[in-house]
C-alpha cells in the first residue's frame, strides 16, 4: 500500500524556504500572500490492510521523518 | 484560495533522499519496499475562482517551484 506523508513546519517556526520562495515570487509580479515549504514522502509498504499500513506509516514517522519540535505531519493513502 | 503543490522526483532520476530514508528505515527494522522523497508547497492566493486560483499556481510552479527536467508536479485545492 502506497502511503503519502506530508511533513509542514509549524506555523510558531520560522520556514526560511517559504519566505524565500514567496519573496522570489513577488518580486516576479506573481502575487501570493502565503507560502510555506515542507517536505512529500511516499512510502510503499508491504501490507494491504489500509490501518496497518497506516499504522506502520505512523511508527516511521514518529521514528524517524519528522522533526516534533518544528514539524507536523500528516498521512494519507495513495 | 489555499493550492497545495507536490513536487517529486521523476522516476528516472536517481532520488537520493529516498534511498537514505529508505536504508535508515530498514537498518532500524522497520519494512518498507519503496520510498520517494519530494516537496510540498502551500500557496496561499488572493482569488476565489477556483479555475483562476489554480491557473497561477501553474504558473509559479512553471516559473520557479520544479525544476522540468528532474521533477514533476500535481496541485490540489486544499
Amino acid at each position: 500500500m502506497k502511503i503519502g506523508v506530508r511533513v509542514m513546519p509549524r506555523k510558531e517556526v520560522l520556514d526560511s524556504q517559504g519566505r524565500a520562495v514567496e519573496r522570489t515570487l513577488r518580486a516576479h509580479g506573481k502575487n501570493l500572500s502565503h507560502c510555506r515549504v515542507g517536505k512529500y514522502i511516499e512510502l510503499e509498504i508491504d501490507e494491504k490492510d489500509r490501518q496497518k499500513a497506516l499504522a506502520k506509516a505512523t511508527e516511521m514517522c514518529e521514528f524517524a521523518l519528522h522533526n516534533p519540535l518544528i514539524e507536523t505531519y500528516e498521512l494519507e493513502v495513495l
